[in-house]
């Protein structure tokens, strides 16, 4: 079957996934409710009909193991998610755990003798939408599971820990999911790129160098509310004007380097009216970069502006951090290995920075990870217009099997 | 009585409206409602008791006229409003009420002779809180009422017409209430400034030159949302960086100039989150000046401000006008005669543009109008805060007494 075919495969069940959902009208499949069982279900079916041996874990992952029969053979991993965002595209996540199971069932039909073992993974919480979690599946099978997030609760006032025990997983054997350290050859993740880069440049697949570290911070300009008619510009302190300095600066400081982003996605101003100056206002800030230096010290340099903005403006300055995650660096072999792959389909080599989190970042902890962007419609994802074409899934599928042959070859020498 | 005692009197009775409200707690008094009746009935008392017959007109003014015995007299109207907004400061309205009811009681202790009518009028709807209305005590002794606001419901759903009846009005009988336009001499109204002027400059009371026009307008900024980690800064139309750079020419513009006022006092980002790049923002425009050519030249130079910013960055612009009103000049003679008072009064000469509107804007259309503002604490209003010190109010008598009694003098002669 050629990779155009496969691809086709892989979409067909990729829309098939897609009509199991929460609502009607819309994707929706968060964590352990009966729409992300009924998918699980689906794909372990899928996975049988592969000759692939599955099995559900504690924390709900799918996995199925293609085993090598070297003694010594460690496991390297092939994953995506199952879970979605509300309202989602159909391709984040699912398309990495089926082009997985694709690259599997070609292995068993060219009988392919391993020199490690396959493990596909399809996780069962990245987006974490109903329990504001994040990567609940890989941190089970990273090691790096908190207890205390079993007490997470959903909107509904339920405990993750009894979702885990309802859907008939055992809290208490979290820990033994685990794949221990020693015993990972490293990671893969087939993903949408989820912005526009590759649809701009027109190419198809890229390699992922790493995922952007990020700083989450939350902003108060405290102001004073006066009447729109009354106060004079000059006896004004106005919390609105202050934060529109704060996000031009955001922006200009970003445009600066070219592998900085930086985003005020939120601004609430307290009790507004239109003829009322506003007093109070709260804001977001979300700064990305994949260079640890340069996000610390672009962290501290917005910091200090906003500082100088308020101080000019007589206004009162409230800075909460509320995240900070360093950034991963995608393990060189593996991308070397996945560059040679991209050189060798004849496709222009794309490299990117991903700016959105996979749960590669969790796996890198214990593992050297590597991720191949594919590219998506206009960049669109959390979204029903999500889109990638079949011809792009095409290359991503010959990439990732010449890739995953090289590894193989690799390891048998 | 000196002018200090006065003003106490008129504190004291001021808290005794106070105390009326429909909320416990904090004072609500909303046209029409018991509240509303049972603290125009109070005022109704005071009236009896300082000699003077009132009525109360079909829209629900209170009304004691002092007549003079010259068979050409015309009616000067001493007035201020009687409603509140929600959570209101006892000053706003009720001085003017009030203050206006000690000059009377006065010229009536006094038994000057008036070459003309005084008539003191506590209005019914200024604030327009409950019917989202403006000014409907004033505009129908002003006969400029509009039979269509008759039609406007309040939150419960009911009409201003089945109000005006069931609180003893006739609707057909409204525009019997109007003051003819041959018939006016002049408007007077003591008010609060609801603006830190005074205050700041720690003086008693300012002439009031004119109430600032003004434009209202609502703007739409459509940027596109986008994954705040993956969208270059250099693919991105950020709704919000137009916003912001929108709201700091608005107030670039406006500092520009002396005499006008411009704020952005909404800003509303559709769909936001902190990891989404925003892309359709709403934002208020509220622009005022009593220079009625610069309140032109403004609106017209924010608007291509704006036009250029969206070009720029690739936005979409939506712009509406919601409200214009020209502004309103106070009569030289009036207000000269009020200099000439203050002058005497030995405190030092203000004068100020009303940035808010008043009930003198309907009468300006019929009469000529003056204002007296009184220091307020902090400029701070429509807020429990509100505060006036006796010692102002007392200021505010004094040369209140002294400008009614010139206006006699005048029109003696």
């Amino acid at each position: 079957m050629d990779y155009l075919q496969r691809a086709k495969k892989i979409l067909q069940r990729i829309d098939e996934l897609a009509a199991i959902s929460e609502n009607d009208g819309f994707i929706t499949r968060t964590y352990g409710t009966p729409a992300f069982l009924s998918a699980r279900n689906k794909i372990a079916q899928w996975m049988k009909e592969t000759g692939l041996s599955s099995r559900v874990d504690n924390i709900g992952n799918i996995r199925g193991k293609l085993l090598s029969n070297n003694p010594a053979a460690k496991t390297f991993v092939i994953a995506s998610h199952i879970d979605t965002v509300i309202n989602a595209g159909k391709f984040d996540g699912p398309l990495g755990v089926l082009a997985g199971l694709d690259l599997l069932k070609n292995l068993i039909q060219l009988k392919t003798k391993l020199p490690f073992h396959i493990e596909l993974i399809g996780f069962s919480d990245e987006e974490g939408c109903r329990f504001h979690s994040t990567y609940l599946g890989s941190k089970a099978v990273a090691g790096c599971f908190d207890d205390h997030l079993l007490q997470l609760k959903d909107e509904s006032g339920q405990e993750l820990a009894a979702v885990i025990e309802a859907n008939g997983g055992h809290i208490a054997e979290l820990t033994s999911d685990a794949i221990p350290k020693d015993e990972w050859l490293g990671y893969y993740e087939i993903h949408i790129e989820q912005g526009p880069v590759l649809y701009e440049k027109n190419i198809p697949v890229a390699v992922v160098t790493g995922i952007a570290g990020q700083y989450r911070a939350g902003i108060i300009f405290n102001g004073e509310n006066g009447h729109a008619g009354t106060v004079p510009m000059t006896m004004r302190k106005d919390g609105l004007a202050c934060a529109a300095e704060f996000v031009l600066a955001v922006e200009k400081l970003a445009q600066q380097y070219n592998d900085v982003v930086a985003t005020v996605g939120k601004l609430h101003i307290i009790h507004p009216a239109s003829n009322v100056i506003p007093g109070e206002v709260i804001v977001s800030l979300d700064l990305r970069s994949d260079n640890e230096e340069l996000l610390l010290s672009s962290y501290e340099s917005i910091k200090k502006i906003t500082a100088e903005i308020c101080q000019k403006r007589n206004c009162v300055l409230e800075w909460n951090l509320i995240q900070y995650n360093k950034p991963v660096i995608c393990d060189t072999n593996l991308s070397r290995m996945l560059v040679e792959s991209i050189n060798k389909s004849g496709h222009e080599l794309v490299t990117l920075v991903s700016g959105a989190g996979h749960d590669a970042v969790t796996i890198s902890t214990v593992a050297p990870v590597s991720m191949l962007f594919v590219k998506c419609f206009k960049g669109i994802s959390h979204n029903p217009l999500e889109n990638v074409e079949p011809e792009d899934i095409a290359v991503a599928i010959e990439v990732s099997d010449n890739f995953i042959h090289e590894l193989i070859k690799t390891n048998n020498l």
